[in-house]
């Protein structure tokens, strides 16, 4: 069944990057189509101006959806977060406000290993319970495709456990969600003493297992001091590729380890939080198809500098902009929220910010052909905002904009329902 | 009715400052009662433990309320807003993000002025409509208690009408509203060469009639360079209390003008802003009972160095927290957001943040008798977050973590109400 979309203030298509073409400049370009209309199925058929829908559709019976003079924008597509956990690490948060770093809680046996017990000892249903909030949050919120990664299980049977979590919550939500083995995420206790062997157990028993079931499209590694080498990250990446798993590096986030050389090295999908970035390997990206992926949430929550968003745009990289969710270092699932940090503190243009957290994040999960920009072809993810301008997306901050959210040619949540009085 | 809530994993009670006793150092105590419950009618009528009230009202028939293990605080007093008004400045905020300063906005007719046409052309049901829109969602964000400025009409009809669309919104919304004058929020371009005329308009037309007709509880001016001086803010506020009007002043946001000595001259209820106090007017601020209200989203929206929380804080200060909700320098009627940002990048505590944002909030208002904290004999204004735990509210950011919202001992928002797919 088509649809037309009427009355559109500022349809916003959104540039798709090319492979091999520097990206950076084009970021500022939103390629907005002033008083639009749009015909939809699942996929979008056709985008032009309302003068043109009048014309060309004017003695067919096309069912008609008014946007009563609002914004419409890609689905945001959020690469990078942690949704599926258990637990709460709250209590680590006000330590840290206090003073505490990141590093001390993790040697305290805080951080992450905190959220690995917890994980591990709670079952399919409650990881699932917990984690549909969050994805249903992040929905409402404007994400329409989603990344989520494995990394609190740190065993074969507790990351199959969670892959096999992320596998019910994109069978039974709207969201488009894209898996990612992060069994690379920390060395777990038992195997302190040990590490080879647990990176030989990712390589030989995990990695294939995964690879050969089909449950994840790419394996991630955390590589940063006290977690990863460059050295181990491309080994257990390369193992990845093998079992057709693509490269994604958590790089260089506390610390240069050559993380971000690596990432090019492998053809990573992407290089994502990259606070420690060797300022060498900034123009690496402009060359090679590996996106940027920046999570100024983070920064912002540890307190630490804005990652470099300037500096790799203007060298013409492919930047990205995800919410890095996840209940220790960034809980939101809110991507607008992670929008208006990269433009009010991390130095990105409003323009910027859209395209990062739409184009671009769909092409840091190798998704661009299908998702991220309005484009005829494309799925027809879509967003209304409840104002006629997309700089209110930024402008008006710490609240949700986002009216309806589309997936598929279906408006699957629909914020302005419910919202009277008692 | 009495109506006993129930099962509080923890009820956050706030302690109210007392005038002349230095308050920096309790506003880290937040009065916790873990395990508790709470009776209310409009008022609070006793509060304690569950064990407690299981045996006090165990044999009388009171309805009862099942907080399910979440945690309860006092409604947030958000004590500075500009939420009357007509137009958008989305363009401005486009242009400031490119690095066009507010200042040479303003000098290009736009800023205040531009809000300032668009609001004398409105009439008060446009004006109210918009401003509703705001209040309420202000209010499903979780605050109880509101403050509502004038000064984007700058004539008497003008400021009149401002006025009446705040008493229509208090007559209608369930929220607490105060109203507070700002005819001083600028020099109106018809007065450009005449400023004495204009506040001598102000201080025996304006001022005279709202404090006849009672339509405001305070009186504000924008002490500023290029705004009011501090010498024409204290003939303005004292014209303000010779008609019953409390002052209250936008002090030294861009330039130290001295406006937060003529807060403390005039025992201003509060001085806002302050991003360009001088440092040796801090400690005046533990000696007399003016509050010292921080609005860190003006200074992230405007990109300039946060307040300096930390040292008034520390030398003993009443220090509050506010959104300043308006069209131009911050666009956001979510305190929690505030929160945020006063925790991440101003140096407060969660504990500090949740004081000034209730209790001293209220102080501000000269209403800490009636609201702001959880203790018996004030008004049962309060929330419900979704979590055990007041940390979440900070720690889970950039949405919103307020479940129900409570006023005079009635539910008026519950935001789990219609959140299901459509």
């Amino acid at each position: 069944m088509s649809l037309l979309l009427t009355n559109i203030s500022e349809l916003v298509t959104v540039h798709t990057p090319q492979s091999g073409r520097k990206t950076g400049a084009s970021m500022g370009q939103l390629g907005i189509i002033s008083n639009a209309a749009m015909l939809v199925e699942e996929r979008i058929i056709w985008i032009g101006t309302q003068a043109q829908a009048d014309r060309l559709f004017r003695d067919r019976s096309i069912e008609r959806y008014d946007c009563r003079g609002r914004a419409v924008m890609p689905g945001f597509v959020d690469s990078h977060t942690h949704m599926v956990f258990a637990g709460n690490r709250a209590d680590e948060f006000s330590q840290r406000i206090r003073g505490v770093s990141y590093q001390q809680i993790a040697a305290r046996g805080g951080g992450i290993m905190a959220t690995v017990r917890a994980t591990r000892a709670a079952s399919e249903e409650e990881l699932y319970t917990a984690a549909r909030q969050l994805v249903f949050s992040a929905l409402r919120h404007g994400t329409t495709t989603l990344e989520i990664k494995t990394g609190y299980g740190l065993s074969v049977e507790s990351e199959l456990k969670m892959l096999r979590v992320i596998a019910q919550l994109a069978a039974t939500l709207p969201v488009r969600i894209v898996a990612t083995l992060l069994g690379a995420h920390a060395v777990p206790p038992e195997f302190a003493q040990r590490r080879d062997d647990y990176i030989a157990m990712l390589c030989t028993e995990l990695i294939p297992e995964v690879g050969r079931a089909g449950l994840a499209r790419f394996c991630d590694v955390f590589a940063d001091e006290g977690y990863f080498t460059a050295a181990e990250a491309e080994r257990i990446l390369t193992a990845g590729l093998d079992w057709g798993l693509q490269p994604k590096i958590h790089a260089d986030e506390f610390a240069d380890v050559g993380a971000a050389s690596v990432a090019i090295a492998v053809g990573a999908a992407s290089a994502d939080h990259l606070l420690h970035i060797n300022p060498a390997m900034i123009p690496e990206f402009a060359r090679w198809r590996t996106v940027a992926t920046l999570l100024p949430g983070t920064a912002y929550t540890l307190r630490l500098p804005m990652p470099p968003a300037r500096a790799l745009i203007d060298a013409g990289a492919t930047v990205a902009l995800a919410t890095d969710c996840n209940p220790g270092s960034c809980l939101t699932e809110n991507i607008q929220m992670v929008l208006s940090l990269a433009v009010q503190l991390g130095g990105m243009t409003i323009e910027e910010a859209v395209t990062a957290a739409t184009a671009h994040g769909a092409a840091a999960l190798l998704l661009e052909q299908d998702v991220g920009s309005i484009q005829v072809g494309k799925y027809a993810d879509f967003l209304i905002l409840d104002s006629p301008s997309i700089a209110d997306l930024v402008y008006h901050f710490g609240t949700n904009r986002v009216a309806e959210v589309w997936i598929g040619g279906r408006c699957v949540a629909n914020n302005s329902v419910g919202n009277s009085f008692l």
